[in-house]
């Protein structure tokens, strides 16, 4: 029975159990989630400086978990936090995000796909993901709505009624042919714009689920995990030992034995 | 329970019974396979007059599948002939294809990955499928084992003896960090050459199955299909009625109602 | 006296006289030119799958062509469909094709060049042919006047109007240099376009013509034909003969010998 | 009858005789070719400082060609010198040069071309034409021979001996499958070369001629000339006037009126 | 105490005491600098021709100014005519220019910048420059205020008030991060467009000013000047002497021995 | 009397004599510059794990010197660790660092330039800041001499050794011009390398030095600082506030007030 660890990168525990639910109505039933939230940090993730600053905490959890058997964590924000570092301390479990997981979803659903962002700021770092993934050339687009992540859920009608417009400017200028909705917070309104407009609205959320149920399958039966030649080769325990990195770092006891 | 048909784009049912059997060991318990290959044709489609030439034939074989209930078809070779088009003509079938499949799938476990081809002939159609699916940034390198099509499953010795010469060289020169065996011929030497070489080795077969098993449960849970708005537009029925097709086309019969 | 075989894709010869006259207006004199559509088929090729069904059809009458000996044949829309494949099976004669001819022409005639389509559907399929042929530096961009193959030659004035203003954004908003009446279809209207306008707009009838002629030119003289190497590397007609091909396909019978 | 000016921008007449029968056994029996070289310069193009020098004197002869009626002129060197600056002071001239020709034709003949030049020296610049040209993705390979311009027709022999090894090593490593030879004093090895090789081999000289003659010809029967919008938009010939630079530049007097 | 030569490439001193200024309250105080215009040529260089034509003055002025003991020279336009070229014929000389000064500036201070140039005539042949320099990614937009050179300084408040208005655009529509005043005439309204903007604002002069500056620095304490290999290789004096250059062009005389 | 801090990303101070010394003789002289490396984490940052579980106590650091009225600081790896997100924290401070300021450093010195590296490891994460930084048209190659950070310095004779024969490999077979020494800890080998090879070889110490001694006095002189618009926008003082970081994560008090 996999499990999969959910790190939903904040220090609150307002959107757990949503997110939890969420991902409960949409996994495989062989598999269990568990959605997790940090114990410090904050409250979102828009500037690189709160993301970095939770960081090591994010890879000590993740590192756990696999100590503690999981099969795959999510590192739940759309930014992809930490995606190549934490294949790189990684042995055998998979380690999947959402923007990665929903443009390579949406490249097998469309030509070009546009994704829509809460802010404009987040627009430079999010492209720079895209080019480092190799997808360049499927993007349409970025569309921003003006909202920062604590609002989608707020006035959900005033949010889907920008993501509704955001998406029918990429569709009818851009020719996006799928829409990815560009933060984990935006999730619970794929189905009704999908509705609306008629192509295929990835909710990041339950792609970067399905990518790690994929990843799960492929390495238990292929074994086909994280490459660790080169990029995510690990840093070797011995020498994180000789350097009593874990006196150093009190939150890295008992990972790297 | 979703049924996939596995096409094989040739007119000889030589490999059907070991591609069947290779897919059956594979699949998800509730997914069920039929391998089937053409009619008439070629015994390979090294040749791009071979694949065009039965292009029609498969096209019509896809589009009876959709009737016949089929939750995802493939087209089994790893020029993805006619995937495009595939996708155009269907309306919530699942359309899968070996190249596509297996880099989505490789881009998730490494930097870059190296494609091994039977023979050099091949590489420009190929290399063009590569930047047409946006990953070019991806591809570490194109190698030659010089083998035909159908030699691959001859000299299993040989074959596997340049498959792993020509790896090594991938990964030590092109710093690839992924093998993807680039001919569904190729099946059945994934394992040996991944415990040899220590890096993920895609069989296309395997990650053809499983991208149609993950695309007929985004289809079915979420509704993510083949975005139908521009490149994927299907050709309206009214006009192929209007123009008596079938009539002209007699494989057409009763396909398009 | 070399002689080119004008393929229109299409199973009416409405349009057959028409372009007979267009293009024996702007030949060469020593040159003589065959306009023939199709015996079965569909009235336009706007969806991929129709231009795949008769693909068969045209490779037949292209390698009959051959043996006939015409020095070139054209393939009459701007998708260019089969072009690669066209030059894979023959051996001597020239194939050109509009998109390729005219975009060609056009880059040495300004810095870039727009193209005007008739509807939004034909975008990504065009547009990766732009980037197939390596020239996706020199788009300036795609602009649909939302019209139908058929539409072109109907309410010519609005057509006119719609062409012109579509122009227009191109050169003013995107800097285009050069314009190209992106349909086979739309012949006729580059002279008062270009007056208009005062920009060069490329006939793609007229641009696949000259690229024949010059392409007969150079084989002729220079032996400058289709490269056979890779790419274009021809099946072998032994094969085609021991898998006795024309026997299930028998349009085939008497072209390969 | 058109003429086209053939400048051979040195300054020196030693080969404008074996250039004009090279040339005259090609062209077009309407066309008239003049091949002049330059009063003063220097004996090759290899540096940029050359080329510089003369580009004043080569824009004045080509102005001069426009008034006494020459339909054409071509650039006679592999760097295309000037070409851009010659288009924007031409008003209805056609103005060809030998790489962007031989990449234009080459582009229509295979996948990819590799270029064959003298000294590594070259490369830089010339892979800049390349890339404003827009054909990166259609160049397989640069290719140096060690030999400098003046040294090709010395020893023919050891020329075309290095050329095809040249060539060879770009056609089974890189997979080119045109190659061109990337210098005007080139010309003469492009048929015994091609005759070894198998596969087209451009001999630029001829590329460009029949880029001139194609120019004419498209020019002379659809207007289709240099767009004159934004990239080669004219001086105004009132600003050269009221500046009085041919008085300041005697070369310039009666040029522009 | 390095000396800096400023090449104005226009043929009028009405703007060397403005510029003159402006740099020296810019300059480090070790530095001098001083700002030349041609004795002959052009008011501006917004064709190419006009460049051109003065380019080998230019070049022999450059030239002398090496042998006079200048550590640096600027190429005063934003075209950077003749950066490549000038380098080629230098051998301890720095050679800075506007254009290149400014993006690499600009590349590190925000993620793309935006140009603002005069006219949209010069955006081909800059855009090639930014391809060249290899900074495309980091381009967010150019944005013409239509007006020519001269125009700039005429009425500032007019040309302030057009420069405002396309940078805003630029921030608010392409996301650009950093403005650059495309024109060497543009100098004097970076400060206040700062202030109004919110962003850097790139005053060309000033940009090279620092370019060359840092240039001198780096040879001297470094040694790290142009590259000699390869593209800017020089020509051999020796050949420059056998040819009598010097004879032919007699502002060369002295320059090469 | 500007300081600048040299971040030295490592926990142990063995280096930092040596790389003051070499800091000092070549700073301005009106420039300070202080040493400074980790109180806890690695002796190296081959793996991104170790630069990621230092990153904070580097933020905290540098948010410190800010404070402390540092005008610039340098991130001292030539992974360039963090650069993007120290600039979003900063408001006045320049923030430098080795692998952007020699590649801009190196731009304009040649056409491309290689990279020499200790091991392939380093490979795929030091390309993606070729690309990121938008150089990649720019870079020749990658070359590794297969030795970790802390070799360097061991045996210089055989580092000396590698280094060349990387370096020639660079310059005759990619064709680069200019060769950069990429990591921290091949100080002190560019003069002999740049004598033996008679190309500039960059120290990326003293290139990241420099760009911040620019960097200091393009701020101070013309307010060009890091941009504040989207990408290097900072996080909200009054956020950080709100959610009382500095009670979570001891080391941040005092540092957002």
């Amino acid at each position: 029975m996999p499990r999969i660890l959910w790190i939903n990168p904040i220090a609150t525990a307002d959107y757990d159990r949503a997110l939890q639910e969420w991902i409960d109505t949409a996994k495989r039933p062989e598999t269990e989630v568990d959605v997790v939230s940090l114990a410090r940090g904050t409250r979102h993730t828009e500037y690189q400086f709160y993301e970095t600053l939770v960081m090591p905490d994010i890879l000590h959890r993740l590192k756990r978990a696999e100590k503690d058997g999981y099969a795959a964590a999510v590192l739940g924000c759309f930014y992809d936090p930490g995606l190549r570092v934490a294949r790189e301390i990684t042995d055998r479990m998979v380690v999947a995000a959402p923007a990665e997981a929903s443009m390579l979803i949406a490249a097998a659903l469309g030509h070009r796909f546009s994704i829509l962002v809460g802010r404009r700021k987040w627009i430079p770092r999010m492209h720079e993901n895209v080019v480092n993934y190799g997808l360049e050339k499927r993007l349409a687009s970025f569309e921003s709505v003006d909202l920062g992540v604590e609002d989608f859920q707020k006035d959900t009608q005033e949010t889907e009624r920008r993501l509704t417009e955001a998406a029918r400017r990429a569709i009818e200028e851009k020719l996006a042919e799928v829409i990815i909705l560009g933060c984990g917070l935006q999730y619970g309104f794929y189905e009704v714009l999908q509705k609306k407009l008629g192509v295929p609205v990835i909710d990041v959320v339950l792609a970067a689920l399905k990518h790690a149920e994929l990843g799960i399958e492929l390495r238990q039966r292929f074994g086909w995990g994280h490459s660790k030649r080169y990029d995510y080769e690990s840093p070797p325990t011995a020498e994180i030992k000789a350097w009593k990195l874990a006196e150093q770092f009190p939150e890295m006891k008992g990972l790297w034995t």
